[in-house]
């Protein structure tokens, strides 16, 4: 991490030889200095894969200028899917909750103390809950209740609200509703959520009653992208915790909790980054 | 941890033939129900240690009663050092912080989900930084500058606070004056500080910087009773994170409160549920 | 771990008041030396669960006779299922192995090393691959092929074997076959599995490659009891470690195996030393 | 890992504009196909570091003939320390031993299964105990007495034979001596010590005694390189495992033993794929 101001340009493309050599010959010719670079060959499907942190006063341009060079010169005939993004623009980050602080406490504790470098527009959330400590951090918290009758109605709302903001990425922390498929797809790739479990164990409802039923010695937490198949979406950060035969369902909550907490902040902050590019189900992450 | 009401007894003596038998035969004839028991003999010092939870409905008499009855049948002739609290009492924890909200946020996000069944009497801060955000929550704050020239004075008041409220216990949740032996001493056992390396590495002032000058792979907290020798007091809780070569001092800072604050809740959490027995510079920890 | 001669107690039984006392009393009534003792309520099926190590040369009779005298006063009026084992008879661990040698070396280097203090009467393996290895150790081999026409007759001859060692456990260190039903519960509780993911994920064959396809941040090993139903029995102990996208299939394996060896040396560890009691598909673990 | 031919190659420079356009431009141009790359600047020292896979039969010369090109066209203009070795060239590793079995296994069972693609021309040790087994795997084995009157004896002879076996690096798999100076200078980056001890805690003779006394609630190891001041040289690679009141020296030593064989089996590899690259008394490992 870095305080200066850099852009952070991240790609992917079918592997060749000389993919490099091009990426940072076109970045030397102009003069700019590679704070960080990162490089992943896929085996199996061929691709290639990279991100590198730029010096922005390194350039010679700006970065509208930069985006239409880099595109003629190395983009397009690289074959490549790729984005550029500047580091003095902060993402707007819109947060989901439901009716638990813990992740909600953790990441404004992180944006108070600048350790996201992010803005985070609103909360909103299914119940009313949290709207005192939301507003008195200065931020607007929206009441979107989900009817079973009408999630579609709610749902809409959700996306209004996103769009009005224009936020970046939406943050389920533990929001506990299953949002529709049609938001899913709306908002792919921008939607994270933390789900209590070591996935693929123990998908959906009550994953702490089902690792005590199944006697497990561990329990876990994973940060992933939300796609329309419930728990399946590609995984950007785990981590467990160690438990024993003494500790309840009640217990196993608890602790959850502590890694929830901390696995969803660090698979946000990789997303926010620019640190992580997904491909097919999967995901590179270049911490 | 239980929902029930319950008595928590912990003790300590000299080891030897039948000591479980003569306590938990007393329990046994007056019908308690133990809940949850953990024994240790340390075999260099010859001491016993206990820790017994037994179901308050399920004795006959108060609290009162059986300290009396106790006392005479089992503590004194074993030579006991003993305590006995009611779960239906709850610690009164003060909260002493600085200018960095991790900890604060983290403590005061689990006495709102009431994760940690405990009263939070006041805050204590050098700083007059977090007065908004305690008081938002109902806590009382306290501004108590610590001035070079007259740190008696800061601290007189600090313990002039603590016994106004009653307080149980000390956390210094990332306190950053180093206390008085004074105070030390007075409140032994009773002040829990959360430091920010993995001790004893790395004592005393910038221990992340220290850790980056020494090259290590790893870098850690540690939950301890505050003792009048610096960072050298009983341990209660450890814990550590991988880092590596990319991480400068600052990467280290931010992931160390990662763990400095889930290592300060655990430790405090064994502190509460009375888990901890200290010996000599030591501690058992029933966990 | 003590170097000390004793006896090691377990049992459980429907809880009541007063059983810590009962057996307790019983110890010290015979001037029994405790030497470590471990409790616990399952509160969902009301059964408790104990672990008691005595000093053998405290008590004033032989086990023959603690056993006759502790079933008539203890046992029996408790309903208890209970056993007691004496630390200088050496358990006999029959070692089941394929073409891997990670956890066949590793299992010999603790035994080498009296880590372990137990007797290995015999190697069994469906390939002739480790005979000079094992032999070189003074430890007998058999090589017993599974041929798919005939299974039956192979797992015939590893129950023969093992009947005539007198085996008291079987370890299948990498042991590449799947038991038949019927071994499984001829030796209930006394077939140790490894399995190479972290259970319930990744049941049955090539575990790492479905982790890989799944794109999981950390994989796992699971320690358990072999039962009919595969990869389902009691789970004794597990751990994970980190990957990345940037690890093939292969590397995973490489990286397991580390954990496999660990983990499977972890649970049979508990297991030899009588710290594991099974209840319905779970485990109490002692550690 | 691959199983393909590719050459390593790895270098350090000052930081400028344009270092890896010129090396990727290099390898490009001569139609290298770059496998894995990993980068790191140092912001403190302004020191840049590289290692690039480069597949071996994309290249139209052979490695004698790409280090006299690679040397005029970029390692001298830029200024750097630098080093390429060929995957097809096994490394030649002596192993140092002295009565503790855990890290030799380990490594012979690495090296059995090919894990480590490694040749073995020796152990050397100050005990006869572990002749056998060593001989057993057809490896010569080396009993070199370090007398207390003349261990400059004893040195100069591990030194004759390390040269004579044209050895590339000594693993000191818990050989427990002290190198004179003279030995660490001669080899320096070049042997590989596991300390029982997460450094910089517990420097020195017994460090898990240390570590009971302390009370730390995690004990370590860690893989170092070893420099003539004892236990400070640079950090390769370590880990720990959680302890608790309840463990004695003697079980911390055997826990110990766990995370010693993993610590060093990683951090040696790492060595070997060439991964590490030292400054001042630091490391960067590209995983």
């Amino acid at each position: 991490m870095h305080s200066q101001h850099f852009y952070t340009l991240t790609a992917s493309c079918p592997d060749q030889v000389g993919i490099i050599a091009k990426v940072s010959g076109f970045i030397a010719e102009n003069g700019g200095w590679i704070l960080e670079s990162s490089y992943h060959a896929d085996a199996l499907t061929g691709q290639y894969f990279m991100r590198i942190e730029i010096k922005a006063d390194s350039l010679p341009f700006l970065l509208a200028e930069f985006r239409e060079r880099f595109r003629v010169a190395v983009a397009e005939p690289l074959q490549m899917t790729w984005r550029i993004t500047d580091s003095a623009v902060k993402k707007r980050v819109v947060i989901l909750v439901s009716k638990q602080e813990h992740c909600l406490y953790d990441l404004l504790s992180r944006w108070q103390a600048k350790e996201m470098d992010i803005e985070i527009p609103c909360v909103i959330s299914n119940h009313d809950t949290f709207r005192g400590f939301v507003e008195w951090h200065g931020i607007p918290f929206h009441h979107v209740p989900v009817k079973n009758e009408d999630k579609d109605a709610a749902y809409a709302e959700v996306q209004r609200i996103f769009d009005d903001v224009r936020g970046d990425c939406m943050v389920l922390a533990r929001y506990m509703q299953i949002l529709s498929p049609a938001l899913c797809e709306a908002n792919k790739g921008r939607i994270i959520n933390i789900h209590h479990s070591f996935l693929p164990s123990f998908v959906g409802a009550k994953p702490y009653h089902q690792a005590y039923a199944r006697g497990v010695k561990l329990i876990g937490a994973t940060c992933h992208y939300v796609t329309p198949e419930l728990d399946a979406g590609p995984i950007i950060e785990q981590d467990v915790i160690r438990i024993d035969h003494s500790d309840s369902p009640e217990d196993m909550v608890r602790y959850g909790k502590d890694i929830e907490k901390t696995v969803l902040a660090r698979g946000l902050r990789y997303h926010l980054e620019d640190r992580v590019l997904t491909y097919g189900n999967k995901t590179v992450v270049f911490r």
